[in-house]
Protein backbone atom coordinates (compact mmCIF):
# COMPACT_ATOMS: atom_id res chain seq x y z
CA UNK A 1 0.00 0.00 0.00
CA UNK A 2 1.28 3.63 -0.82
CA UNK A 3 0.54 6.09 1.99
CA UNK A 4 1.32 9.47 1.82
CA UNK A 5 0.84 11.50 5.46
CA UNK A 6 0.41 15.01 5.41
CA UNK A 7 1.35 16.76 8.46
CA UNK A 8 3.91 14.70 10.49
CA UNK A 9 2.72 15.47 14.10
CA UNK A 10 0.63 13.69 16.91
CA UNK A 11 -2.22 11.99 14.82
CA UNK A 12 0.05 11.95 11.30
CA UNK A 13 2.56 10.58 13.21
CA UNK A 14 0.58 7.89 15.34
CA UNK A 15 -0.95 7.18 11.94
CA UNK A 16 1.62 6.35 10.46
CA UNK A 17 2.65 3.56 13.20
CA UNK A 18 -0.46 1.53 13.39
CA UNK A 19 -0.28 1.54 8.84
CA UNK A 20 2.84 0.11 9.12
CA UNK A 21 2.25 -1.90 12.22
CA UNK A 22 -0.88 -3.22 10.15
CA UNK A 23 0.06 -2.72 7.01
CA UNK A 24 3.71 -4.48 6.92
CA UNK A 25 4.22 -4.34 3.39
CA UNK A 26 3.28 -0.24 2.84
CA UNK A 27 5.40 2.42 2.02
CA UNK A 28 4.49 5.56 4.35
CA UNK A 29 6.05 9.33 2.52
CA UNK A 30 5.57 12.14 4.75
CA UNK A 31 4.98 15.66 3.55
CA UNK A 32 5.26 18.23 5.90
CA UNK A 33 6.11 22.27 5.68
CA UNK A 34 8.53 22.21 7.99
CA UNK A 35 11.40 20.25 7.26
CA UNK A 36 12.80 19.43 10.69
CA UNK A 37 9.48 17.36 11.20
CA UNK A 38 10.81 15.04 8.13
CA UNK A 39 14.32 14.45 9.74
CA UNK A 40 12.34 13.84 13.01
CA UNK A 41 9.82 11.70 11.72
CA UNK A 42 12.71 9.48 9.29
CA UNK A 43 14.69 9.03 12.94
CA UNK A 44 11.44 8.04 14.61
CA UNK A 45 10.82 5.54 11.60
CA UNK A 46 7.34 6.47 11.19
CA UNK A 47 8.01 7.27 7.64
CA UNK A 48 9.89 5.39 4.88
CA UNK A 49 10.97 8.56 2.87
CA UNK A 50 10.05 11.96 2.27
CA UNK A 51 6.82 12.72 -0.31
CA UNK A 52 6.27 15.17 -2.83
CA UNK A 53 2.19 16.91 -3.27
CA UNK A 54 2.91 15.78 -7.11
CA UNK A 55 3.43 12.13 -6.53
CA UNK A 56 0.16 12.09 -4.75
CA UNK A 57 -1.52 10.42 -7.54
CA UNK A 58 0.19 6.73 -7.10
CA UNK A 59 -1.20 7.24 -3.45
CA UNK A 60 -3.78 4.89 -2.18
CA UNK A 61 -4.43 6.50 0.96
CA UNK A 62 -3.62 9.55 1.83
CA UNK A 63 -3.93 10.93 5.40
CA UNK A 64 -4.23 14.98 5.71
CA UNK A 65 -3.34 15.61 9.74
CA UNK A 66 -2.47 19.43 9.16
CA UNK A 67 -4.55 22.22 11.59
CA UNK A 68 -7.81 23.24 10.52
CA UNK A 69 -7.33 26.50 8.98
CA UNK A 70 -4.52 24.71 6.44
CA UNK A 71 -7.02 21.64 5.84
CA UNK A 72 -9.80 23.70 4.56
CA UNK A 73 -7.04 25.82 2.18
CA UNK A 74 -5.04 22.36 1.24
CA UNK A 75 -8.04 20.16 1.08
CA UNK A 76 -8.86 20.82 -2.65
CA UNK A 77 -5.01 21.12 -3.69
CA UNK A 78 -4.95 17.61 -2.40
CA UNK A 79 -7.77 16.16 -3.61
CA UNK A 80 -6.77 18.05 -7.20
CA UNK A 81 -3.67 15.74 -7.16
CA UNK A 82 -4.77 12.31 -5.77
CA UNK A 83 -5.33 9.75 -8.48
CA UNK A 84 -8.68 7.99 -9.13
CA UNK A 85 -8.68 5.40 -6.73
CA UNK A 86 -6.85 7.24 -3.85
CA UNK A 87 -8.28 7.82 -0.49
CA UNK A 88 -7.74 10.80 1.27
CA UNK A 89 -8.72 10.73 5.18
CA UNK A 90 -8.66 13.86 7.02
CA UNK A 91 -8.60 14.39 10.99
CA UNK A 92 -9.56 17.62 11.93
CA UNK A 93 -11.70 18.77 15.04
CA UNK A 94 -13.94 20.89 13.10
CA UNK A 95 -16.30 19.12 9.90
CA UNK A 96 -18.54 21.63 8.56
CA UNK A 97 -16.21 24.33 6.51
CA UNK A 98 -13.79 20.89 5.95
CA UNK A 99 -16.93 19.22 4.20
CA UNK A 100 -17.53 22.31 2.74
CA UNK A 101 -14.32 22.97 0.88
CA UNK A 102 -14.81 20.36 -1.04
CA UNK A 103 -18.42 19.80 -1.53
CA UNK A 104 -18.22 20.29 -5.20
CA UNK A 105 -14.76 18.89 -5.99
CA UNK A 106 -14.98 17.09 -8.73
CA UNK A 107 -13.23 14.34 -6.45
CA UNK A 108 -15.35 14.74 -3.95
CA UNK A 109 -15.74 11.07 -3.82
CA UNK A 110 -12.16 10.34 -3.44
CA UNK A 111 -12.42 12.04 0.44
CA UNK A 112 -13.57 10.91 3.37
CA UNK A 113 -14.38 13.45 6.39
CA UNK A 114 -13.07 12.41 10.15
CA UNK A 115 -12.76 13.38 13.34
CA UNK A 116 -10.90 10.67 15.18
CA UNK A 117 -11.03 11.96 18.77
CA UNK A 118 -7.62 10.53 20.25
CA UNK A 119 -5.50 13.56 20.75
CA UNK A 120 -3.30 14.39 23.91
CA UNK A 121 -2.27 18.07 25.10
CA UNK A 122 1.18 17.25 23.26
CA UNK A 123 1.75 18.07 19.66
CA UNK A 124 4.65 17.32 17.10
CA UNK A 125 6.55 13.86 15.43
CA UNK A 126 8.04 13.33 18.96
CA UNK A 127 4.07 13.09 20.12
CA UNK A 128 3.11 10.41 17.90
CA UNK A 129 2.66 7.17 19.69
CA UNK A 130 1.73 3.99 18.69
CA UNK A 131 -1.94 2.41 19.28
CA UNK A 132 -2.93 6.23 20.03
CA UNK A 133 -6.69 4.99 18.34
CA UNK A 134 -6.84 1.58 19.83
CA UNK A 135 -10.70 1.83 21.37
CA UNK A 136 -10.70 5.14 20.51
CA UNK A 137 -14.02 6.69 18.72
CA UNK A 138 -13.92 8.02 14.93
CA UNK A 139 -16.71 10.06 13.79
CA UNK A 140 -17.55 9.76 9.86
CA UNK A 141 -19.28 12.71 8.53
CA UNK A 142 -21.02 12.90 5.19
CA UNK A 143 -20.04 9.19 4.49
CA UNK A 144 -22.34 8.67 1.49
CA UNK A 145 -20.77 11.48 -0.53
CA UNK A 146 -17.49 9.24 -0.66
CA UNK A 147 -17.05 6.48 -2.84
CA UNK A 148 -18.41 2.77 -1.60
CA UNK A 149 -14.94 0.79 -2.31
CA UNK A 150 -12.93 3.90 -0.54
CA UNK A 151 -15.70 3.71 2.55
CA UNK A 152 -14.55 -0.09 2.13
CA UNK A 153 -10.90 0.53 2.43
CA UNK A 154 -11.19 3.41 5.30
CA UNK A 155 -13.26 0.58 7.43
CA UNK A 156 -10.86 -1.57 7.26
CA UNK A 157 -7.74 0.71 8.46
CA UNK A 158 -9.98 1.95 11.09
CA UNK A 159 -11.13 -1.71 12.23
CA UNK A 160 -7.17 -2.55 12.01
CA UNK A 161 -6.77 0.34 14.65
CA UNK A 162 -9.08 -0.66 16.84
CA UNK A 163 -11.59 2.33 16.49
CA UNK A 164 -15.31 2.49 17.17
CA UNK A 165 -17.06 4.44 14.12
CA UNK A 166 -20.09 6.87 14.42
CA UNK A 167 -21.82 9.01 11.57
CA UNK A 168 -22.87 12.53 12.02
CA UNK A 169 -23.73 15.04 10.04
CA UNK A 170 -20.77 17.88 10.00
CA UNK A 171 -23.07 20.88 11.36
CA UNK A 172 -24.40 18.12 14.30
CA UNK A 173 -20.22 16.98 15.26
CA UNK A 174 -19.72 20.54 15.39
CA UNK A 175 -22.09 21.51 17.60
CA UNK A 176 -21.51 18.74 20.11
CA UNK A 177 -17.71 18.88 19.65
CA UNK A 178 -17.70 21.82 21.48
CA UNK A 179 -18.98 20.90 24.32
CA UNK A 180 -17.27 17.67 25.04
CA UNK A 181 -13.46 18.93 23.48
CA UNK A 182 -13.81 22.84 22.68
CA UNK A 183 -14.76 24.47 25.92
CA UNK A 184 -12.80 22.15 27.82
CA UNK A 185 -9.55 22.89 25.96
CA UNK A 186 -10.91 26.87 26.99
CA UNK A 187 -11.98 26.33 30.35
CA UNK A 188 -8.78 24.48 31.13
CA UNK A 189 -6.49 27.63 29.69
CA UNK A 190 -8.37 30.18 31.05
CA UNK A 191 -7.89 28.14 34.61
CA UNK A 192 -4.26 28.05 34.01
CA UNK A 193 -4.19 31.98 33.21
CA UNK A 194 -6.12 32.88 36.31
CA UNK A 195 -3.40 30.75 38.10
CA UNK A 196 -0.68 32.06 36.13
CA UNK A 197 -1.73 36.08 37.05
CA UNK A 198 -2.02 35.32 40.30
CA UNK A 199 1.77 33.49 40.83
CA UNK A 200 3.60 36.37 39.17
CA UNK A 201 3.73 37.68 43.10
CA UNK A 202 3.74 34.76 44.76
CA UNK A 203 5.65 31.38 43.40
CA UNK A 204 4.90 29.42 46.67
CA UNK A 205 1.54 29.00 45.10
CA UNK A 206 2.88 26.03 42.91
CA UNK A 207 4.22 24.28 45.92
CA UNK A 208 0.48 23.63 46.61
CA UNK A 209 -0.97 22.11 43.40
CA UNK A 210 -1.83 18.95 43.72
CA UNK A 211 -3.03 16.47 41.15
CA UNK A 212 -6.84 17.51 40.83
CA UNK A 213 -5.32 20.72 39.67
CA UNK A 214 -2.71 19.23 37.08
CA UNK A 215 -5.59 17.29 35.31
CA UNK A 216 -8.23 20.73 34.94
CA UNK A 217 -5.26 22.29 33.76
CA UNK A 218 -3.45 20.08 31.70
CA UNK A 219 -5.36 20.56 28.18
CA UNK A 220 -3.89 23.92 28.66
CA UNK A 221 -0.60 22.81 27.56
CA UNK A 222 -2.28 22.41 24.21
CA UNK A 223 -0.80 24.03 20.80
CA UNK A 224 -1.91 27.41 20.22
CA UNK A 225 -0.92 27.01 16.59
CA UNK A 226 -3.52 23.85 16.55
CA UNK A 227 -6.51 25.36 18.74
CA UNK A 228 -6.26 28.77 17.52
CA UNK A 229 -7.82 28.14 14.28
CA UNK A 230 -10.53 25.30 15.38
CA UNK A 231 -11.89 28.33 17.73
CA UNK A 232 -12.21 30.29 14.84
CA UNK A 233 -13.57 27.84 12.54
CA UNK A 234 -16.68 26.56 15.27
CA UNK A 235 -16.86 30.01 16.72
CA UNK A 236 -20.46 30.64 16.93
CA UNK A 237 -20.78 27.14 18.93
CA UNK A 238 -18.21 27.53 20.95
CA UNK A 239 -19.50 31.02 21.98
CA UNK A 240 -22.87 29.46 22.99
CA UNK A 241 -20.82 26.57 25.45
CA UNK A 242 -18.94 29.50 26.56
CA UNK A 243 -22.08 31.41 27.44
CA UNK A 244 -23.97 28.66 28.91
CA UNK A 245 -20.62 27.70 31.11
CA UNK A 246 -19.69 31.30 32.44
CA UNK A 247 -23.68 31.66 33.30
CA UNK A 248 -23.63 28.55 35.60
CA UNK A 249 -20.36 29.84 36.74
CA UNK A 250 -21.71 32.90 38.06
CA UNK A 251 -24.78 31.01 39.36
CA UNK A 252 -22.45 29.30 41.69
CA UNK A 253 -20.83 32.52 42.55
CA UNK A 254 -24.25 34.02 43.76
CA UNK A 255 -25.35 31.11 45.76
CA UNK A 256 -22.04 31.54 47.44
CA UNK A 257 -22.43 35.35 48.15
CA UNK A 258 -26.14 34.29 49.46
CA UNK A 259 -24.88 31.73 51.42
CA UNK A 260 -27.46 29.17 49.31
CA UNK A 261 -24.92 26.24 50.45
CA UNK A 262 -27.83 23.61 50.35
CA UNK A 263 -28.08 24.28 46.75
CA UNK A 264 -24.85 23.99 46.34
CA UNK A 265 -24.77 20.59 47.82
CA UNK A 266 -27.93 19.68 45.24
CA UNK A 267 -25.77 21.02 42.21
CA UNK A 268 -22.84 19.27 42.78
CA UNK A 269 -24.74 16.07 43.43
CA UNK A 270 -26.77 16.45 40.74
CA UNK A 271 -23.38 16.78 38.58
CA UNK A 272 -21.71 13.60 40.16
CA UNK A 273 -23.69 11.52 37.61
CA UNK A 274 -21.12 12.69 35.19
CA UNK A 275 -19.31 9.19 36.85
CA UNK A 276 -21.48 6.87 34.66
CA UNK A 277 -20.68 9.44 31.75
CA UNK A 278 -17.02 9.29 32.29
CA UNK A 279 -16.93 5.52 33.03
CA UNK A 280 -18.41 4.91 29.63
CA UNK A 281 -15.05 6.59 28.27
CA UNK A 282 -12.99 5.07 30.14
CA UNK A 283 -14.43 1.86 29.16
CA UNK A 284 -13.66 3.38 25.67
CA UNK A 285 -10.56 4.20 26.59
CA UNK A 286 -8.54 1.87 28.57
CA UNK B 1 2.17 3.11 69.06
CA UNK B 2 -1.65 3.94 69.97
CA UNK B 3 -3.20 5.49 66.67
CA UNK B 4 -6.84 6.73 66.72
CA UNK B 5 -8.19 7.73 63.31
CA UNK B 6 -11.48 9.65 63.16
CA UNK B 7 -13.09 9.63 60.14
CA UNK B 8 -12.38 6.63 57.77
CA UNK B 9 -12.27 7.90 54.30
CA UNK B 10 -10.01 8.48 51.79
CA UNK B 11 -7.47 10.28 53.91
CA UNK B 12 -7.84 8.75 56.89
CA UNK B 13 -7.66 5.22 55.88
CA UNK B 14 -5.17 5.98 53.61
CA UNK B 15 -3.64 7.59 56.69
CA UNK B 16 -3.88 4.03 58.82
CA UNK B 17 -2.28 1.91 55.72
CA UNK B 18 0.84 4.19 56.15
CA UNK B 19 0.73 3.98 60.02
CA UNK B 20 0.79 0.00 60.07
CA UNK B 21 3.34 0.03 57.22
CA UNK B 22 6.25 2.11 58.87
CA UNK B 23 4.92 1.34 62.31
CA UNK B 24 4.10 -2.23 62.57
CA UNK B 25 3.90 -2.43 66.16
CA UNK B 26 1.17 0.03 66.15
CA UNK B 27 -2.49 -0.43 66.93
CA UNK B 28 -4.96 1.82 65.08
CA UNK B 29 -7.98 2.26 66.43
CA UNK B 30 -10.67 3.45 63.84
CA UNK B 31 -13.55 5.84 65.15
CA UNK B 32 -16.48 7.04 62.85
CA UNK B 33 -20.20 8.07 62.72
CA UNK B 34 -21.07 5.74 59.90
CA UNK B 35 -21.20 2.17 61.48
CA UNK B 36 -20.66 0.91 57.82
CA UNK B 37 -17.27 2.54 57.37
CA UNK B 38 -16.27 0.96 61.08
CA UNK B 39 -17.12 -2.27 59.70
CA UNK B 40 -15.47 -1.69 55.85
CA UNK B 41 -12.18 -0.72 57.92
CA UNK B 42 -11.91 -3.63 60.01
CA UNK B 43 -12.61 -5.82 55.82
CA UNK B 44 -9.88 -3.74 54.25
CA UNK B 45 -7.92 -4.15 57.12
CA UNK B 46 -6.79 -0.64 58.34
CA UNK B 47 -8.16 -0.70 61.43
CA UNK B 48 -7.19 -2.84 63.75
CA UNK B 49 -10.45 -2.44 66.15
CA UNK B 50 -13.09 0.26 66.40
CA UNK B 51 -12.61 2.92 69.05
CA UNK B 52 -14.35 4.99 71.46
CA UNK B 53 -13.63 8.96 71.83
CA UNK B 54 -13.65 8.54 75.50
CA UNK B 55 -10.41 6.44 74.84
CA UNK B 56 -8.47 9.44 73.55
CA UNK B 57 -6.40 9.89 76.75
CA UNK B 58 -4.65 6.85 75.57
CA UNK B 59 -3.42 7.87 72.23
CA UNK B 60 -0.31 8.41 71.09
CA UNK B 61 -1.43 9.91 68.01
CA UNK B 62 -5.22 11.09 66.75
CA UNK B 63 -5.66 11.45 63.22
CA UNK B 64 -8.76 13.46 62.55
CA UNK B 65 -9.93 13.46 59.23
CA UNK B 66 -13.49 14.00 58.56
CA UNK B 67 -15.23 16.83 56.63
CA UNK B 68 -14.11 20.79 57.86
CA UNK B 69 -17.36 21.55 59.35
CA UNK B 70 -17.53 18.61 61.27
CA UNK B 71 -13.80 19.19 62.02
CA UNK B 72 -14.33 22.79 63.43
CA UNK B 73 -16.96 21.31 65.63
CA UNK B 74 -15.81 18.68 67.18
CA UNK B 75 -11.63 19.65 67.66
CA UNK B 76 -12.24 21.29 70.69
CA UNK B 77 -14.15 18.02 71.91
CA UNK B 78 -11.30 16.07 70.59
CA UNK B 79 -8.41 18.05 72.26
CA UNK B 80 -10.90 18.28 75.71
CA UNK B 81 -10.31 14.12 75.87
CA UNK B 82 -6.64 13.82 74.51
CA UNK B 83 -3.94 13.00 76.93
CA UNK B 84 -0.93 15.35 77.76
CA UNK B 85 1.37 14.21 75.73
CA UNK B 86 -1.15 12.94 72.34
CA UNK B 87 -0.72 14.66 69.22
CA UNK B 88 -3.55 15.40 67.35
CA UNK B 89 -3.30 16.09 63.70
CA UNK B 90 -5.71 16.74 61.08
CA UNK B 91 -6.03 16.87 57.43
CA UNK B 92 -8.39 19.64 56.25
CA UNK B 93 -8.71 21.47 53.13
CA UNK B 94 -9.13 24.91 54.69
CA UNK B 95 -7.02 26.03 58.24
CA UNK B 96 -8.00 29.89 58.97
CA UNK B 97 -11.41 28.60 60.78
CA UNK B 98 -9.75 25.25 62.21
CA UNK B 99 -6.86 26.86 63.64
CA UNK B 100 -9.54 29.81 65.13
CA UNK B 101 -11.38 26.62 66.59
CA UNK B 102 -8.86 26.03 68.85
CA UNK B 103 -6.53 28.81 69.37
CA UNK B 104 -7.94 29.49 73.07
CA UNK B 105 -7.91 25.52 73.81
CA UNK B 106 -5.76 24.58 77.12
CA UNK B 107 -4.57 21.93 74.96
CA UNK B 108 -3.72 23.76 71.62
CA UNK B 109 -0.15 22.46 71.94
CA UNK B 110 -1.46 19.28 71.61
CA UNK B 111 -2.80 19.78 68.11
CA UNK B 112 -0.40 19.81 64.69
CA UNK B 113 -2.93 22.13 61.91
CA UNK B 114 -1.80 19.63 58.79
CA UNK B 115 -3.12 19.43 55.15
CA UNK B 116 -1.93 16.81 53.38
CA UNK B 117 -2.28 18.17 49.09
CA UNK B 118 -3.10 13.96 48.45
CA UNK B 119 -6.95 13.79 47.55
CA UNK B 120 -8.41 11.93 44.85
CA UNK B 121 -11.93 12.50 43.45
CA UNK B 122 -12.99 9.24 45.65
CA UNK B 123 -14.38 9.11 48.64
CA UNK B 124 -14.93 6.94 51.64
CA UNK B 125 -13.05 4.13 53.18
CA UNK B 126 -12.70 1.71 49.27
CA UNK B 127 -11.10 5.15 48.61
CA UNK B 128 -8.08 4.58 51.15
CA UNK B 129 -5.07 3.58 49.25
CA UNK B 130 -1.55 2.33 50.56
CA UNK B 131 1.45 4.72 49.23
CA UNK B 132 -0.91 8.14 48.55
CA UNK B 133 1.23 10.62 50.58
CA UNK B 134 4.46 9.97 49.16
CA UNK B 135 5.66 12.58 47.31
CA UNK B 136 3.14 14.69 48.08
CA UNK B 137 2.99 18.28 50.03
CA UNK B 138 1.70 18.55 53.42
CA UNK B 139 1.12 22.34 54.16
CA UNK B 140 1.77 22.57 58.34
CA UNK B 141 0.04 25.46 59.66
CA UNK B 142 1.39 27.46 62.76
CA UNK B 143 3.80 24.96 63.33
CA UNK B 144 4.83 27.21 66.39
CA UNK B 145 1.98 26.81 68.61
CA UNK B 146 2.14 22.97 68.69
CA UNK B 147 4.67 21.47 71.31
CA UNK B 148 8.17 20.76 69.89
CA UNK B 149 7.99 16.97 71.28
CA UNK B 150 4.76 16.84 69.61
CA UNK B 151 6.43 18.76 66.53
CA UNK B 152 9.14 15.99 65.92
CA UNK B 153 6.99 12.78 66.82
CA UNK B 154 4.51 14.48 63.57
CA UNK B 155 7.63 15.30 61.33
CA UNK B 156 8.89 11.38 62.17
CA UNK B 157 5.99 10.03 60.59
CA UNK B 158 5.65 12.62 57.45
CA UNK B 159 9.20 11.56 56.65
CA UNK B 160 8.03 7.87 56.62
CA UNK B 161 5.67 8.76 54.62
CA UNK B 162 7.77 10.29 51.88
CA UNK B 163 6.32 13.65 52.21
CA UNK B 164 7.44 17.12 51.53
CA UNK B 165 6.10 19.59 54.19
CA UNK B 166 5.60 23.66 53.89
CA UNK B 167 4.93 26.03 56.60
CA UNK B 168 2.66 28.79 55.83
CA UNK B 169 0.33 30.95 58.02
CA UNK B 170 -3.41 29.56 58.03
CA UNK B 171 -4.40 32.81 56.10
CA UNK B 172 -2.02 32.31 53.30
CA UNK B 173 -2.95 28.53 52.93
CA UNK B 174 -6.51 29.64 52.78
CA UNK B 175 -5.66 32.24 49.77
CA UNK B 176 -3.22 29.67 48.06
CA UNK B 177 -5.41 26.87 48.22
CA UNK B 178 -8.78 28.66 46.97
CA UNK B 179 -6.63 29.19 43.25
CA UNK B 180 -4.79 25.65 43.23
CA UNK B 181 -7.49 23.75 44.48
CA UNK B 182 -10.48 25.10 45.17
CA UNK B 183 -11.49 26.81 42.22
CA UNK B 184 -10.26 23.41 39.79
CA UNK B 185 -13.12 21.78 41.94
CA UNK B 186 -15.91 24.50 40.84
CA UNK B 187 -14.56 24.46 37.05
CA UNK B 188 -14.60 20.95 37.29
CA UNK B 189 -18.42 20.67 38.45
CA UNK B 190 -19.17 23.59 36.43
CA UNK B 191 -17.90 22.03 33.07
CA UNK B 192 -19.89 18.93 34.34
CA UNK B 193 -22.73 20.25 34.88
CA UNK B 194 -23.02 22.73 31.45
CA UNK B 195 -22.67 19.32 29.56
CA UNK B 196 -24.83 17.28 31.25
CA UNK B 197 -28.07 20.05 30.88
CA UNK B 198 -26.78 19.41 27.29
CA UNK B 199 -26.83 15.85 27.11
CA UNK B 200 -30.86 15.74 28.84
CA UNK B 201 -31.71 15.74 24.54
CA UNK B 202 -29.30 14.57 22.94
CA UNK B 203 -27.36 11.22 24.95
CA UNK B 204 -24.97 10.49 21.59
CA UNK B 205 -22.93 13.44 22.52
CA UNK B 206 -20.88 11.86 25.21
CA UNK B 207 -20.02 9.07 22.52
CA UNK B 208 -17.62 12.04 21.04
CA UNK B 209 -16.26 12.62 24.95
CA UNK B 210 -12.50 12.05 25.03
CA UNK B 211 -9.24 11.95 27.26
CA UNK B 212 -9.40 15.92 27.66
CA UNK B 213 -13.05 15.78 28.43
CA UNK B 214 -12.46 13.39 31.38
CA UNK B 215 -9.27 14.82 32.44
CA UNK B 216 -11.17 18.25 33.03
CA UNK B 217 -14.16 16.80 34.40
CA UNK B 218 -12.63 14.38 36.81
CA UNK B 219 -13.12 16.52 39.91
CA UNK B 220 -16.66 16.96 39.65
CA UNK B 221 -16.96 13.18 40.64
CA UNK B 222 -15.73 14.59 43.97
CA UNK B 223 -18.03 14.58 47.41
CA UNK B 224 -20.61 17.50 48.00
CA UNK B 225 -20.42 16.42 51.69
CA UNK B 226 -16.71 17.14 51.59
CA UNK B 227 -16.39 20.06 49.37
CA UNK B 228 -20.12 21.88 50.79
CA UNK B 229 -18.26 22.42 53.88
CA UNK B 230 -14.87 23.79 52.15
CA UNK B 231 -16.74 25.93 49.63
CA UNK B 232 -18.35 27.65 53.00
CA UNK B 233 -15.54 27.98 54.73
CA UNK B 234 -13.54 29.68 52.20
CA UNK B 235 -15.98 31.69 50.62
CA UNK B 236 -14.35 34.92 50.32
CA UNK B 237 -11.00 34.09 48.73
CA UNK B 238 -12.90 31.53 46.43
CA UNK B 239 -15.37 34.33 45.15
CA UNK B 240 -12.11 36.38 44.24
CA UNK B 241 -11.07 33.75 41.81
CA UNK B 242 -13.83 32.94 40.68
CA UNK B 243 -14.53 36.69 39.40
CA UNK B 244 -11.29 36.22 37.42
CA UNK B 245 -11.93 32.85 36.32
CA UNK B 246 -15.31 34.13 35.00
CA UNK B 247 -13.60 37.40 33.69
CA UNK B 248 -10.95 35.36 31.59
CA UNK B 249 -13.99 33.61 30.63
CA UNK B 250 -15.92 36.68 29.24
CA UNK B 251 -12.82 38.16 27.86
CA UNK B 252 -12.02 35.12 25.84
CA UNK B 253 -15.24 34.60 24.40
CA UNK B 254 -15.49 38.93 23.37
CA UNK B 255 -12.30 38.15 21.75
CA UNK B 256 -13.59 35.15 19.58
CA UNK B 257 -16.90 37.63 19.00
CA UNK B 258 -15.05 40.44 18.27
CA UNK B 259 -12.67 37.68 15.98
CA UNK B 260 -9.90 38.91 17.01
CA UNK B 261 -8.05 34.98 17.37
CA UNK B 262 -4.48 36.77 16.74
CA UNK B 263 -5.15 38.10 20.89
CA UNK B 264 -6.38 34.14 21.38
CA UNK B 265 -3.56 32.94 20.34
CA UNK B 266 -0.82 35.00 22.30
CA UNK B 267 -3.23 34.28 25.44
CA UNK B 268 -2.82 30.54 25.03
CA UNK B 269 0.82 30.66 23.70
CA UNK B 270 1.17 32.88 27.34
CA UNK B 271 -0.94 30.11 29.24
CA UNK B 272 1.49 27.35 27.27
CA UNK B 273 4.28 27.94 30.36
CA UNK B 274 1.91 26.01 32.75
CA UNK B 275 3.53 23.13 31.24
CA UNK B 276 6.85 24.30 33.36
CA UNK B 277 4.38 24.43 36.31
CA UNK B 278 2.73 20.91 35.73
CA UNK B 279 6.08 19.55 35.64
CA UNK B 280 6.85 20.43 39.15
CA UNK B 281 3.55 19.00 40.18
CA UNK B 282 4.71 15.90 38.39
CA UNK B 283 8.14 15.58 39.77
CA UNK B 284 6.58 15.71 43.42
CA UNK B 285 3.84 12.95 42.29
CA UNK B 286 5.13 10.25 40.50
Amino acid sequence: MNVYIIGLGLIGGSMAFDLKANYPESIIHGIDANKTHIEQALELGFIDKEGVLESLAKADVVIVAIPVNMLVRELPNILDKAGDNTLVIDAGSTKSLICKSVTNHPKRRNFLASHPIAGTEFSGPDAAIKGLFDKKTNIICEVEKTAFKLQEKAMEIFSRFGMRIRYMDPVSHDKHIAYVSHLSHISSFMLGKTVIEKERNERDIFDMAGSGFESTVRLAKSSPDMWTPIFEQNKENIIETLEEYISNLKEFKELMQSDNFKEIYTKMENTNRIKEILNGIIIKTT
